[in-house]
């Protein structure tokens, strides 16, 4: 039996690697993908006629034989959607420790990117793309704090899961972003934020915890602070 | 070793029973659970400090020894969010088929009840409680249908998974809610919507989806007609 393909389809960044939950856990299982940019300021047509649907990335092709990225073979599976990702790539390496084995342990995993999902996303893009209040992202943040284990390394104990690959894009962009004051909201407004969550006693729990997956490879393989700052100073151009 | 206990914590219904995809899933897989019936109206004090800090049903506790369902024991795990309960009934029972083996059928059952709680709750709840259009949820509706395979019983073959666990209930109350015209929108507006999608050709695959989960002795254990009429009586009368 060949292994199946994957085709790994991704925003297209300066280096060549996105800011990304899957892209991350892909790292931490050692996954052998098959990696395909995708521009996603000027899709590809085929892209959505043969891979996704919806259009968005990440997506992924998973198959034998091996397929042409841009005419993936109807037989095999299109798989969408962060979360769906995020299982998928722990269900093919159960080796990983992407997802534990107890199912205590996993219901975690899932609580806090069930967390991560509904209650930090809304309030971080109201913020960041809205320029509504950032109250209720702090407070977001706070909740997700108190599901971090008081000593543990990561989100759910001292190994690293998707747990922490679905946080990891987004504490690393807030930090990135707010530092820089780019965003869509008012001029000044990021840094407090910055300040807030990643400088006051009060976070310090969560400033541990980004130090612990920040500094891990498969975060800075996937986390390109130059281009990030440079996309964001066209993106978030005050005028 | 002795089998965890579970305690299932969920609304207290007339007969017993709720409409609710957690109850679904363990009636599937027949698990062993005690039941404790939570009156959402008048929760307990201590439900919120020893269960579920949210205070939301459904949630359960999970451990040895037997607890008390009043004073659950601290070394017992807390689980909540209808989502992470679905995959946690799964793992507790893996010959249930409540998930296939199979990474990919895993995926697109994921994938499933992604699209049923981000694409088609919002607008559902939004028509049902807050009277807007209800074209959202029809379209919305539409996209599911279309995520049913063409010939199979349930969302993605011929087995029941925690795909159908996770729209049953809530399939259940559109029928129910819409045919009789319970809901926040202008009077005479919810059995057009009832029309379209439980007797048009248009949904033709959806009602017959319908019908096979609707058939299933766990969604008949589980939805209490009676009882949903009469509440719906005074939750949505019209003044």
């Amino acid at each position: 039996m060949t292994t199946p393909d994957i085709i790994f389809y991704t925003a297209k960044v300066r280096h060549g690697l996105p800011v990304c939950s899957a892209e991350i856990a892909f790292q931490e299982a050692k996954a052998d993908v098959t990696r395909y940019w995708i521009d996603v300021a000027n899709k590809p047509e085929w892209f959505a006629a043969r891979v996704n649907p919806v259009g968005q990335v990440p997506a992924l092709v998973y198959g034998s034989p091996k397929s042409d990225p841009e005419n993936p073979s109807p037989g095999s599976a299109k798989i969408a959607e962060s979360v769906v990702l995020l299982e998928f790539v722990a269900d093919l390496y159960p080796d990983s420790g992407l997802l534990p084995k107890d199912p205590v342990e996993r219901a975690r995993v899932r609580f806090f990117i069930d967390a991560v999902s509904t209650k930090v996303f809304p309030p971080f893009f109201a913020f960041l793309y809205r320029g509504e209040s950032p109250d209720a992202f702090i407070a977001a943040a706070a909740e997700i704090q108190e599901l971090l284990p008081p000593t543990a390394q990561f989100a759910v104990g001292d190994h690293f899961t998707i747990a922490d690959a679905a946080l990891a894009p987004f504490l690393g962009r807030s930090e990135l972003y707010f530092r820089n004051d780019f965003g869509r909201y008012g001029e000044g407004a990021g840094p407090p934020v910055y300040e807030e969550l990643f400088r006051s006693e009060r976070f310090e729990r969560l400033q541990k915890y980004f130090a612990n997956i920040s500094s891990r490879e498969s975060f800075k393989n996937s986390f390109d602070t130059e281009y990030l700052i440079a996309r964001a100073k066209t993106r978030f151009a005050r005028h």
